[in-house]
């Protein structure tokens, strides 16, 4: 593994940023604050994690990143959306993400809830408008976004996010945190790497290799996002830190102590490489990016 | 015109009800609470205008009515995830909705939010897990996808309702009102005319007609609301009357005023029917269904 991980995500964030802003409107006419806001979360200063682990997925099984741009911007607008309602007051009433203040509190918190259902709404538009759904075909591109509605919906996302929520405060236990997690966090991750794949044209056994290296890496992001709540840096996270545990939100340091959750995130990360054993250099983007979020500060 | 419209529509509800019942899953395990709260909206007596006008728009070109049915399903969980949204207290913060205490009174403000969260995404989901793609073919499922995600996203509905928000209790005049009503409620009315129209094989021309047909009730149907607000009888609307002057609304009657409204309303059923001058017997339901939204009392 020669590549060097931060120019190659760096090449990509940019790349993902320019497709994002080219397919996000410009303000202007009676919905300008609408699409103020849109734009304001879509460009606070994201990983962009998901879109690249999408084309990263792409290009593991030797297709061309590229041609993943649109599902991998529809997934930072899903993940954006999901940001933005999980910030309301009524749900985790955060007034900073990524150090600036959170949509609610710019725009009021009616135009924060439209931002994020427009972001939703927006992420399907944006793969079926272009020429994406011809280029990959007719199969892959049902099998895409079969499998992102179902990671996004009441079976991923909004179902860790529901579960996440009412145990607030209760007693869970570890099957329960890791529903959470895997849910909440872990399911949109694997989506991203898994649709990547679909659309380099991934064999079938390709396909269950990088799923089950997104489910590993899934759960692991959620992990260590855990950890640095508790270690991490409030200024570099542009959050506070400890606010988990002031939240009582059900962590893997909450549930397993915070030794033994870097244990169990330094195992998952190494299974997760270990299950691209039978790719070539194609998927060292992949195996870095899971080194990646062991070694992440924010 | 000889159909009988009531056991057209009776029929017709029943058919969607039973498939919205067979796509929703059984409330069970962790997230039992979030389909709980899905389904309570989703059943709570909704008139499924515009499931039947989608598959009305089917017929009227010749194709099968039961062809519609995952789209048909998926534009009634759209509808009903913007009416849950909509009823926020951050939005227009309303407790009964169809006789019924609205979402976020039953299962709070989080859960409401997630529900909606859900029923979007699991709408695009429906749309693609069934073999309907398949049956209608590619290009025609793509152009489905699209009409839908833009009649319910930042340029149809979500931008709609986001004015109607920004506009409440400021002085509008008609064009104002005009983007409103034609963006929060038109657009997807129209758009689930036109998208049975391309699931049953409509021509270019058809297409444009249905378009035209559903673009005049989409603001007619607001309309009939906006004068069924003032006049209506609360308890057959199962919502307040006069609800919307107490909340400052921008509405019809409240610019035109409600005997020139009612004008209105005659002229674009009127113009709505004509669009359908070259479709025979095959249109009757549109066309009852037009002649309906002036009659109707809820």
């Amino acid at each position: 593994m020669i590549m060097d991980l931060k120019s190659y995500l760096a090449e990509k964030r940019t790349l993902i940023d320019e497709t994002l802003k080219s397919f996000m409107p410009e303000p202007e006419g009676p919905t300008s604050e609408l699409i103020r806001a849109m734009s304001y979360s879509l460009f606070a200063g994201g990983k962009r994690l998901r879109p690249i682990l999408c084309m990263a997925g792409a290009e593991a099984v030797g297709g061309e990143g590229r041609n993943a741009l649109p599902v991998a911007c529809a997934l930072e607008m899903i993940h954006t959306y999901s940001l933005i309602h999980d910030d309301l007051p009524a749900m985790d009433n955060d007034d900073m993400r990524r150090g600036k203040p959170t949509s609610h509190k710019v725009f009021g918190e009616a135009l924060a809830i439209l931002a994020g259902d427009g972001l939703l709404t927006e992420a399907f538009n944006l793969m079926t408008r272009s020429d994406f759904p011809d280029k990959i075909g007719a199969a892959r591109f049902k099998e895409v976004i079969t499998l992102i509605s179902m990671a996004a919906g009441h079976l991923g996302m909004v179902g860790g996010q529901a579960v996440d929520i009412m145990m607030e405060g209760k007693e869970v236990d570890s099957s329960q945190v890791d529903f959470i997690h895997k849910h909440k966090t872990g399911a949109l991750i694997s989506a991203s790497v898994s649709s990547g794949a679909i659309i380099g044209g991934g064999s079938r056994q390709e396909l269950e290799d990088i799923a089950l290296y997104g489910n590993k890496i899934g759960l692991a992001f959620q992990i260590s996002d855990d950890i640095l709540n508790i270690v991490g840096d409030s200024e570099e996270m542009g959050k506070r830190a400890g606010s988990d545990a002031q939240k009582k939100k059900n962590t893997y340091p909450s549930v397993h102590g915070i030794e033994r959750s870097k244990v169990i995130l330094m195992e998952l990360v190494h299974e997760a490489i270990n299950s691209l054993n039978k790719f070539g250099n194609n998927a060292d983007p992949l195996r870095q990016i899971a080194g990646y979020i062991i070694e992440r500060k924010k």
